[in-house]
């Protein structure tokens, strides 16, 4: 692969664009179950939302931040496919690359963690309910945004050597 | 720094190997956090202890996986120091030590994200104990853990262009 750099190049180009696409679902739907999960207390009538547990709040605010960054980078991605040019030119693009998919993929991780350990534990022993089953999905297409994010990290990781020269 | 390899590399080299005995100190500590949290219901006198709460369960599997990974690293590279070979000769090395370190990173976020998660929930509307602030201090040090790997992550990544010559 590193010996043919142009098609290599622009094959991980549209692999890692598919990828952002992809992730950019994931997260787009993640993002819509956790913000209607909702309970009705049946004894004092309460309403528990989203917002009423920090961890689904921090899980919120990665999802925002993960789709905000794939966005950006799927505008910088259609730029160089339409124009053959990168948008930062330079070591700039391959750093922002490497440094972007590294910190959003630990972002992702993390907010899907949280949600997953306040769920688990709010659903030990109560019969299985909408709330939890949203929250559960929600949780798990995060995990799924990240380990795409981290197949991204990957190949921009990978593609550091082409800084070098 | 890479046009003077051999030192920059040994530099490097010596900085993984602080890197590393400093994530060691910092699990062992939260390891042993985790392991002696303990509450007694004063109603029921019913003990809560961190195999109750699966989310700390989860947190000192990632501790314990940290720590073996970490200990495997200080061996390799005390060889290394000590023999100015690598264990792992050629390509395999820098591979071991990217995709390790990515791991493992991601491994110890999502141990500290969820801990963190089900403290904050356990914690809420309690006044403080030692149970809340243990659990706390362990998944801290976890966090701390992690941002030392993400550094030696960002170290193994950028020394893949090695790899490539």
């Amino acid at each position: 692969m590193v010996n043919t750099p142009p098609s290599s190049s622009t094959v991980s180009r549209t692999v890692l664009l598919l990828l952002r696409v992809l992730i950019f679902v994931f997260l787009l739907i993640a993002l819509i179950l956790i913000a209607i999960v909702k309970q009705t207390d049946d004894e004092t009538g309460a309403e528990i939302k989203f917002n009423d547990i920090y961890a689904y709040r921090y899980m919120i605010s990665t999802i925002i931040i993960g789709f905000a960054y794939n966005l950006l980078q799927m505008a910088f991605s259609m730029f160089t496919v339409v124009s053959g040019n990168r948008v930062l030119s330079g070591d700039g693009g391959y750093l922002f690359d490497f440094f972007g998919d590294k910190i959003i993929s630990y972002l992702l991780i993390s907010g899907s963690a949280a949600g997953f350990g306040v769920t688990v534990e709010l659903g030990r022993g109560v019969p299985s309910n909408s709330f939890i089953e949203k929250a559960n999905a929600s949780a798990s297409l995060l995990l799924i945004g990240f380990l795409l994010t981290a197949i991204a990290s990957t190949f921009t990781s990978f593609a550091l050597p082409k800084k070098a020269n």
